[in-house]
């Protein structure tokens, strides 16, 4: 065959199976969404709908691979958890992080259509994400890691909402608040929200707080080791079939992590 | 900060900085086309506006990213060359290939929506990309490559071309179409089409035969090896209002190189 | 400097920091160790000199790195557990990797010329090792791993035994004692030792059946999580001064492994 | 077999297979040899005879490996080019790095035990090596690489002449020799040697200014890029039997490498 003499071309490429019986978490981030969101006018410090759009891209990422034992998501980020277990694509690095980059794209475009129906995206302003896998040997670290997304999300929203209060209530410019809260501490930026504005920031809503979990409730695992193929099918289809459920609670505390111990 | 004590799970991170001075190809590769094609009702054995959207698609990426020199693509994947002095993103695999991914996906879509406004994009079935980095270190390998993508076009379009003839002009059914061609070479399906049908394959459309070439007319490449900022800067302004030509030519011969040095 | 503007080679290199909190196994393996035994004359099935000098190198290359917890070996092989915390080199795995296989080259070579100085080692046959690196997310992998060597060991070993004893002392040639043993289970080879030679395969000595398990006894590890710098020092500090038991026991069982908590 | 239930523990293993058609630069590196040179009482600023150790060992390591094609070495280091159509050991990396690096290391032991009967090696310092691999992708850098240890051999060997001209025949105590060289540059230091000690740095032996190449001199190479097996085995052969030239010349200059066109 004419094609046989440049084949071994092939012979340059490089896989990166990761290491099995350990967890794999892939987090899929959105490219210059500082600029995406002005450009389509989100609303600040949040923008209800916009978020919606993550999150029902990300459930639906989360529906197709039942691999994904739960996810997290806040701001243009989401991070998706593989079970120890998972032998998708043969845990390739490559395909995976690919793959689910191009997934959470092309759901997110998907979403946004229903979504904004009245705001159809720009060619010069398309949805676009980056993803890189993580490894973690062990379920306290996998615990460890959501729980940093976690505390993340809480930091950036105490400082986005305080920041946006002074400058939409208070007349700020965003010059003059960015300087306000320079070097302030979280107890400052409460106390700036409640004495100057009212606004008791516990009674912000959840979803803003505290991102959002998706986890695939699994209420009878597999208890064994070692599973059969056939057992393994049986697995597959009852994590396919299992309810996922959108969260929006602390993660960081042990109350989440003890009542769902299917997750580890 | 509450943070910090959770930070050190960024340590189980890894990148892959590919090798300096060396020829990097990203390869998207259509996930499931097959469904989707059916899905969508394609003409076969090629649908020139599906064709045209990835065409449209791999324009746009190359137009975002001035390092690619030139991409090839057929059916549903794309290679794009990334010149060998390229920093983009420090060659980090990772970000590299889910970026491309990403981006891929989110043009596809988007030209489908232009190009397809009847044809809506069902959630069951959205389009999704793969991506893999290769490195070759010399530029024969690369023609070697970018040769081996389009034998491997001329071979899948010969064989589909007869085969849906077979089955569309010859009332064969696809069992007995892929009967009929099992063990033929190329000379047979030339004989087939011609003895048969009338058809002469040489005269198909050459983005049938040969796939689609996109590459970037450098008129004035910099010519020293070492660049000054000041010169990369002048370069890269330059690569980013160099036209892209796309062609539909023989690049397995040498003349598409010879013509085109400042590919090297 | 002169030398700067040739240092952009650096650039080129790589490195590969093996994932924190999981345990290293670095394995030395003789190579081409059938024609050295041969060279140097080794008594079969087992020299007990040769297998000395085996274990005073391992024993040296324990004791001048106390991260490594356990080490278990047997023909011409050494197997190296480095303890999960273990930061030596950065876990950079080049590193590691090439200098266990000098620590353990260089140490066999002394430990010849203490134990065997009438026959120094001639030019044509030195002794050599190669090292790989694997890494185990958890401590059942890494019980797995060592039951792994250690029923390798009994496999090869009882083999051997029976085939040196049917040429040794049943005057087969050793291509009869090959035959003679194709196709046999291990009650088979019992059985020929016993009913032919009358030896009775238990009676062996426990080096040669169970290969050498070095042990370092730390009798009061640091039970915390997370250690300050000093007390990292002491872990340290106990760790160099802590006795390496040499053993000859089973730990495939799981004995071995409960009686000493602080290999985990 | 009781060893298949374990065998699994195998999955974990890694390969890193280095580019092909590349250039592998293999450095092997001394660990610890300035305690090591003192513990021996080497002379200062070079012995003689323990660089001859280095270049012996050296050239032993390269006769049993036809695929270097030259090597370059001084003080305790020695980088080992291999050609770029190299397959030992499948060019996989962790086999390549710890073969080397074992092989040098019992190389030395060999040779330190026949030029230094008088001084066997003490078991508290024995020699040992660390070792890493390079990959270059085209000729031109690996002459950049070679340069630059040639470069680093230079500086440093100024350096420590003056160094210990000052304190050998300066009465100059190492700390004061120290602070003197602070801060020059090479015209400063030649200066030194010349008007204050009469020495002519150009006149220093050469092996001590330039360090030492060992080249594989094949007269006749094989010109074709695809050799058939037959001829590879012919290669191979003449390789093996081609003289290898120790010289202590210049290459940082055009000439050396213009003169062996088949080391490209």
């Amino acid at each position: 065959m004419a094609n046989s003499r440049f084949e071994y071309v092939k012979l340059f490429e490089r896989e990166n199976p990761l290491l099995p019986d350990t967890y794999i978490v892939l987090r899929v981030d959105g490219k210059g969404f500082h600029k995406f969101s002005a450009h389509y006018g989100f609303e600040k410090p949040n923008d209800a709908k916009a978020l919606d759009v993550m999150n029902q891209a990300a459930l639906s990422v989360m529906t197709k691979y039942p691999d994904v034992s739960m996810a997290y998501g806040d701001s243009d980020e989401y991070s998706f958890l593989l079970r120890k277990s998972c032998d998708l694509y043969e845990r390739r690095e490559m395909k995976l992080i690919t793959t689910f980059a191009s997934a959470f794209t092309t759901e997110y475009y998907y979403w946004w259509t229903q979504l904004f129906p009245e705001k159809p995206l720009d060619h010069e302003r398309l949805p676009q994400f980056d993803c890189r896998a993580v490894v973690y040997p062990n379920f306290q670290v996998v615990k460890d890691y959501f729980s940093w997304r976690q505390a993340d999300c809480h930091i950036n929203n105490l400082y986005n909402t305080t920041f946006w209060t002074l400058v939409q209530k208070g007349n700020l410019t965003p010059q003059q608040a960015e300087q306000r809260l320079s070097g302030t501490l979280a107890a400052d930026k409460n106390e700036i929200l409640f004495s100057e504005f009212g606004i008791n920031y516990n009674n912000e809503p959840e979803m803003y707080k505290k991102g959002t979990v998706l986890v695939r409730e699994i209420t009878e695992p597999e208890k064994q080791e070692q599973l059969s193929d056939r057992q393994k099918q049986r697995e597959q289809k009852k994590r396919r079939k299992a309810e996922i459920k959108t969260l929006h609670c602390d993660i960081i505390k042990d109350d989440f992590w003890q009542q769902r111990p299917y997750l580890e």
